[in-house]
């Protein structure tokens, strides 16, 4: 946990002479560990998974890595210490003294003076090998073991830090997070691609709604936006929506993630779009600029050529085309299509991905929306304002800077038609 | 939106003179209005919703609300502004010069040069009533509009604030972030209190499960974390769970908020109850910094000496007691009682709420398990480690620091049996 202070604390303590032999080791995370400056054989404990092993004549050599990082730490002990315990997979406790790397490739090594064993792996039943790049669709049958691999490590941490990022950049901009109910009794988009919910058939009263009323999942927290963009002016929601979509495709889920947005007094695209630029940035410099060596893993070795794409998307303004522009272009391309006409609605489109936001200016006026629900012709009645918003798949936003192809690789546990494991 | 900044800019621009006419005027937040220092008629833009009129002789006040802050701004205009039109509830544009306000209880006002009627407010239909402290429970049955009062306001502010303190404080800590899922096919708790989920009837094949076996909304999100746990050592979740229960209590929701925390290589109870009370007093304490104000209002109005027992409970070190001395003060007092003997766990409970976090050492061998599904076994198999987690409530954080009775006036849009309104 609290690493970084206690290094510092144990730093100041030993200032230039070794520890003594008696003090308890300072417990760092292999993160901490490999940031450490000017260590001098402070006396730490590390814990974590074996992530390779090499015995020479009178040397081990361990990399262990506790997720922290997608790098290792990489520890160095003396022959005695060699067990087939030791073995890839297996979980471990090392006690020893943090020193300055003589090999190229690591600052620091943790020179062992204890190793435990916590849990033995029983290496050939581990679906994961040692030295193997296993391909992603392969991964995804142990949706239990995958983030014990670097690429869906670095793909979770990279998720993670962009997590916190949304919730920064709309905190910074003024924003008031909202959660948005899951289960609802709206229909919002008027399909048929609901996912309904009753208590199971265990506990059900027939011909009785838990409810009251038939109850879905939510395919979009906008409403309920539009609700509280009424009172708090700026607002966001960040949470899993559903769609029963019966399709197998690399693009769809039946969970999955929507950062949506919605802003009261907006007076005109130019302004949505604003925001829809400054999230996509300032979240993505943030994801970068903490999680560097993830985003390589990914443009290395899965989407060469994405780093270029999006040092690009980032240093230009978005590309803003209007609907004549896009129809023109359309026509030129010799494909087949029935166009939609929108008015004051807009896309960001990246490649790729395709839609990443889709947004608009909202319907204020009351008599376009009597047809509605009266609760939400409420909002028009008591001090309407213009006001528009956007949604933005967290998902496909994921794909975009990673540059992965398949968003079940996105996600922790993806649900799809016929699949939900775990 | 980018208002402190704009502002500042404004002042630099403007300097010791007053701005020209013809300048554009700075859109400014309420919050950023009322924070600004030094002003000196810079030109600014205020948009929100009357909350107050009072109309004298010669001169107009009206209070402007946006939600960015519980206060309002006061705007004085001369009396030929003064129209039906400027009603309570009313929203409105508001142009003119922000100067230091002769006052008391206010820095600064805006001298209106232009009000705009954006949308009027029907003030006999609307249901909230000017200068009038409606009781909570009258406010539920308006979803859509109860967060435009002062309370709820608050409520939602710091609930807003509180989420981001949770996730800062277990970024601050090391955890990974993991989005768990809220469809799954375990049964985590045993019980039949589970949602189940299905396409709506519309489109469902009989007979047939859209995921192929039979899927639940998540009671916990304690599996999937263990299994990230496994390779990220610490991990956390902050999203909805759901309950089935038929109970309309004040303290029962069927859709609510957890936040739970999952730690590899934990050796003691000790070290888990150290991350609950740092998690409770730094989130706590972020939230008292950030809106002072709205806690103020609440325990004002709502809950009278609860500042003094949140006080005492963030001064203080969590008092700890064993399962044993909790035996014999529960003999002590004279009810009846089932006991069920806990092994190795810890539950943080707090006055007025009662159980507030439930957390345990989990168990790690494998034998014991032998009887899980064989996804879970395999966490034991390769490399299992000691570990531990916790939950929070986070509807009950919220009442506990706020000192709200009923849990559904701390979520923006409660769930329970005959219920979804919204």
């Amino acid at each position: 946990m609290f690493g970084a202070r206690c290094l510092l604390r144990a730093l100041r303590s030993c200032s230039s002479v070794p520890c003594p032999r008696h003090k308890p080791s300072t417990k760092l995370s292999v993160r901490d560990a490999l940031g450490a400056q000017n260590v001098n054989g402070e006396r730490v404990k590390v814990q974590g998974w074996i992530r390779s092993v090499r015995s020479q004549k009178e040397v081990l050599f361990l990399h262990v890595n506790d997720g922290s990082s997608l790098e290792s730490l990489q520890v160095v002990a003396d022959s005695s210490f060699d067990s087939r315990e030791l073995a890839f997979g297996s979980s471990v406790e090392v006690q020893g003294q943090l020193v300055k790397s003589p090999s190229k490739g690591q600052n620091v090594e943790l020179k062992a003076e204890k190793i435990e064993v916590v849990g033995n792996c029983d290496v050939k039943a581990f679906p994961l090998k040692y030295k193997e790049r296993h391909p992603l669709e392969y991964l995804r049958q142990y949706p239990h073991l995958r983030c014990r691999t670097n690429v869906l490590g670095s793909i979770l941490r990279v998720r993670s830090e962009a997590t916190a990022a949304v919730h920064s950049f709309f905190k910074d901009s003024g924003f008031v997070h909202i959660h948005t109910p899951v289960i609802t009794s709206n229909d919002c988009e008027g399909a048929g691609e609901l996912f309904q919910v009753e208590p199971s058939s265990k506990i059900k009263v027939p011909d009785e709604n838990f409810f009251s009323v038939p109850a879905f999942l939510t395919v979009s927290g906008q409403l309920h936006l539009e609700v509280m963009s009424g009172a708090f002016t700026q607002v966001f929601t960040f949470g899993p929506t559903f769609r029963a979509e019966n399709s197998q495709t690399r693009r769809h889920l039946a969970e999955f993630y929507m950062v949506e947005a919605e802003i009261s007094f907006l007076e005109s695209l130019q302004d949505l779009m604003q925001v829809m630029e400054g999230l996509f940035k300032t979240a993505t410099r943030a994801v970068l600029a903490s999680c560097q060596e993830d985003v390589e893993l990914c443009h290395k070795f899965i989407a060469p050529g994405q780093k270029d794409r999006l040092e690009h998307m980032l240093k230009h303004n978005f590309l803003v085309i209007s609907y004549t522009e896009a129809v023109e272009i359309l026509k030129q391309a010799s494909e087949n299509f029935t166009f939609t006409p929108e008015v004051a609605a807009v896309d960001l489109l990246v490649p790729g991905v395709g839609e990443l936001f889709g947004g608009s200016l909202r319907e204020e006026r009351y008599h376009f929306l009597e047809q509605r629900l009266a609760r939400y012709l409420d909002l028009r009645r008591f001090g309407s304002v213009p006001h528009g918003g956007f949604g933005m798949g967290f998902e496909r936003y994921l794909q975009c800077i990673l540059g992965i192809d398949n968003i079940k690789d996105v996600i922790p546990f993806p649900r799809f038609t016929h699949s939900c494991l775990l």
